[in-house]
């Protein structure tokens, strides 16, 4: 039988239910994936297999991607064909239910967690005409432990999220505590200056994004176009000759204004389209 | 009908489980209380209540104390006489079950997790002869709009636990990214020093307790012993006469080795017993 969507599954049960003394549940204890589906497969799978095992590892989360791969392929059975060509599957792994305290017992059992969602509805010229976006108030922390990985402590994006209402405005510019430019709230940052990539170091602060890691290895050496990741300033980005944001769901969005004090205009310059190109045809 | 322990409602209902929707599950979008029950009551419930309301203000999350009283004044009536006298009352509030994306919904529902567990299981010399700790690697990021908060993005604490299985060890120092003494993983750090007593100030990490502020504004006064709120550092802290640390569940453990490169003892001050004493009259 095929459902509408939103489906979601623990543990490959539809609409069960999370304990309370779930670790993902008392301390974020867990990492989680945003993918986009289309014709029924996952395009960018491996990339976020590697991240998810990746991630797991660090925070030290015993996963067995056999049993989280059976349960997605059979979640998309359960898709109706209209949806599989256009959704979002999110999972979610967690180190499970345990008692009270920091403690972690080496008898854990995850939590999986899937849901295909309907796919996020933006408009058509956020990719061809560009976003605007704005610097957040909120400062990421820093922590040599954390960064990168996309777990599920998330207060700093919910609250820098919450900082705007303006429908206008689509995503927000953060920096860590240093004044570093890292990320985007949901996306990440490319700058391009003198016909090269710069994207900021996520060593200390900010998520490694699939579609970030997609460019660096894949994108922009089919298009040729040299590439650094290194620190970056508020500096770097305001002298930028084109800045882009992307994000494994809605792949690559030109910034045309950035709002920091004042506004910063850009066009959609020719690495940001050529970039888009290469881009549709490796996902194609 | 009484129950043993633990016994766990949701929203109210006993045994319920969350939505694997639920912003505490997906982002760790909420706060929690930890409180020590005994005749049936919690005797720092007014400083617990105040922090809660407190955190929830800082996040915009909504909360109704009164529900969360009823609730808690509920599930007291369900626990034997027996455990009444000794057991650990933890409070989880959420942001509640919303759709997929950080943005905040004005039309939440918070969740609210109570679970009432056995009374932790603490040497009797912890309390008397003092406790080992050591300096955990991990660092703590500095956020400014999440310091002092007992939110549920508990991550930094969950690898800070990890890091050590050595049951000789009862807990661990926290320092910040900057290197600033700010607390232990399940604990507040307090220092003597001249007669006096030194606190970290929290403005940029660590978590604000409940019985490291009634330490300041009742035991201390109580005690006529001066304190001072500030930025401490580790020589801060070898340099002492006397370390304890401090929280609502098991009051104050004097330190008396802090393991670190080196390890650095303490005895049991005079000003420590003087503290223990005051706050066993104040809670009797």
């Amino acid at each position: 039988m095929q459902h509408t969507l939103p489906i979601i599954t623990v543990n490959g049960i539809i609409d069960a239910q999370v304990s309370p003394l779930d670790r993902g549940f008392t301390y974020g204890d867990g990492v989680f994936e945003t993918c986009r589906m289309t014709k029924a497969i996952i395009p960018l799978w491996s990339f976020h297999k590697q991240r998810l095992l990746n991630s797991c590892g660090k925070l030290a989360i015993p996963v067995d991607i056999n049993v989280i791969e059976a349960q997605l392929a059979n979640i998309i059975l359960k898709v109706n064909e209209s949806d599989k060509n256009n959704a979002i599957v999110k999972i979610i792994l967690t180190r499970g239910p345990v008692g009270r305290g920091y403690s972690v017992s080496t008898l854990v059992t995850p939590t999986i967690v899937i849901g295909v969602f309907p796919a996020t509805q933006h408009p058509e010229f956020y990719f061809s005409e560009g976003v605007n976006v704005r610097l957040c108030d909120l400062r990421l922390g820093c922590n040599t432990s954390l960064a990168g990985i996309k777990h599920l402590n998330r207060l700093e994006q919910v609250l820098a999220r919450a900082e705007w209402n303006d429908k206008e405005i689509a995503e927000g510019i953060l920096l860590d505590g240093n004044g570093n430019l890292i990320e985007a709230v949901f996306s990440n940052v490319f700058l391009v200056k003198n016909d090269e990539l710069v994207t900021p170091d996520l060593s200390e602060a900010g998520v490694a994004g699939v579609m970030r890691r997609f460019i660096i290895e894949r994108v922009a050496p089919k298009a040729g176009i040299n590439i650094t990741v290194r620190k970056c300033t508020l500096d770097d980005l305001v002298s930028s000759d084109e800045v882009f944001l992307c994000n494994s769901n809605y792949g690559i969005w030109p910034v045309k204004t950035f709002i920091a004090g004042q506004d910063y205009k850009f066009s959609v310059g020719p690495l940001t389209l050529q970039l888009q190109n290469y881009l549709q045809q490796l996902l194609s």
